[in-house]
């Protein structure tokens, strides 16, 4: 299996603390070494870091845990290579262009028996379930809604009603982000904490490091961290319903 | 305008001597400071790195110095913005997938008057005339081709004419890959150089740095560099043909 580490904000934060945890699992803390990535936002613009070596040894993921880079909308996977080989192709998060947007997706679990039909519009590189998952979303997406981005709400049901079909071939824990929202659908482990004003410290559970985000943000501030397993041991972390889709936009719940 | 940097060889080659200079032009030895990119085929797999900040300044840039990632097939780019607004939506190279396979892109010039209808299977994020012309490539490949890549001869074929009629709109120096051939074609600059068996050393033009590539090549090497302007100043560059679109297979010219 693999983990999952997203980010959501109403003002563009770094991911250094969270990732610095999180990439411990792949050979510290866990044993998620079968590559990794990550994918930040910039207004339109995406940067994706990828590397089949593990986030331990990668000097990529060494170059993430030294420079801040700021975003309002990341996914990141360290992966346990289940379905696919060990390389740059099966590594995640995946990146797909679809009305004129980047979309970013990452998946944790097994599918079996998805075999959907491919038209063409997406068609998977690597070898893994979750590309081919992702390809057939934005496929469905496409023929939904035609040319144009639909409205949030739209698109929040068609997704939830996508990932509860596909999640019928084993788990689809996944993240998924256009750069204005971030989905998030729980089959099995999925948990998120909102950070807001008044901002109070954490401690990692992975390595021992705190924050003390009062130093480090505004009042107007706001955070949602969605991870597979909560990353601090001095937060409460909120843990998904299996089956369930929630949408994050600007540090909020909306859906 | 922009400069282009490529490799092809026919063994993963790192690309850290001729990036080192390149990169140079971005503020040292030329004013291409308003973003960058690289992107590195390994297998079917991309890595691609971009960045708004100049490759003088930009820490992912540094990385790209220091971490000698191999490749078979390799694009960069250093932008001076000429169309569209300094933003990471802006850095060449783009990535786009056609066929099961990454397709990788980056320009220089400027293109006037080019406004291709297109159907909405590849869509810039960005505004650059750059990325608009990688869209239109693609959908006219895929219109011609159908769900299949043809062999690589009709793939060259259609790709001469295709650069040609973009090529009537300005300037259209642009470098391509699909993971398995390079294309170049050249307007106005472009100009390669093959290196083989027996290797020598070489200097480069915007930093007092050599190498002897004897000392860490096998006899059976062959790699390609193609770039704006030559990048040593003891090589023999070959200069383009204004029009012309050559294919780099395997550290060959195959046409």
């Amino acid at each position: 299996m693999c983990q999952l580490l997203g980010m959501n904000c109403n003002t563009p934060t770094d991911i250094v603390f969270s990732f610095t945890g999180f990439a411990n699992r792949a050979g510290l803390t866990d044993h998620h070494g079968d590559g990794w990535g990550i994918a930040f936002f910039e207004g339109a613009g995406v940067r994706t870091f990828v590397d089949y070596q593990s986030a331990i040894t990668s000097p990529v993921a060494d170059l993430i845990k030294r420079c801040p880079i700021k975003s309002q909308h990341v996914i990141a996977h360290i992966r346990k290579a289940t379905q696919g080989v060990v390389s740059l192709a099966n590594c995640h998060p995946f990146v797909r262009e679809l009305w004129g947007r980047y979309w970013v997706f990452a998946h944790n679990g097994d599918l079996k028996q998805f075999n959907p039909v491919l038209d063409g519009a997406y068609r998977p590189v690597g070898s893994t379930d979750s590309e081919l998952a992702f390809c057939y979303l934005l496929q469905q997406l496409r023929e939904r809604f035609g040319e144009d981005l639909p409205s949030l709400g739209a698109l929040s049901e068609a997704l939830r009603e996508l990932a509860q079909k596909i999640a019928g071939h084993g788990t689809f824990n996944m993240l998924l982000s256009n750069g204005s929202a971030l989905f998030a659908h729980c089959s099995t482990n999925l948990h998120y904490i909102i950070r807001e004003h008044p901002f109070s410290s954490a401690h990692l559970s992975d390595e021992d490091v705190s924050v003390d985000f009062s130093q480090v943000t505004t009042s107007n501030d706001r955070v949602v961290i969605i991870v597979t397993a909560p990353l601090t041991t001095d937060e409460s972390w909120v843990q998904f319903q299996a089956g369930e889709l929630k949408v994050f936009v600007d540090g909020h719940v909306v859906a």
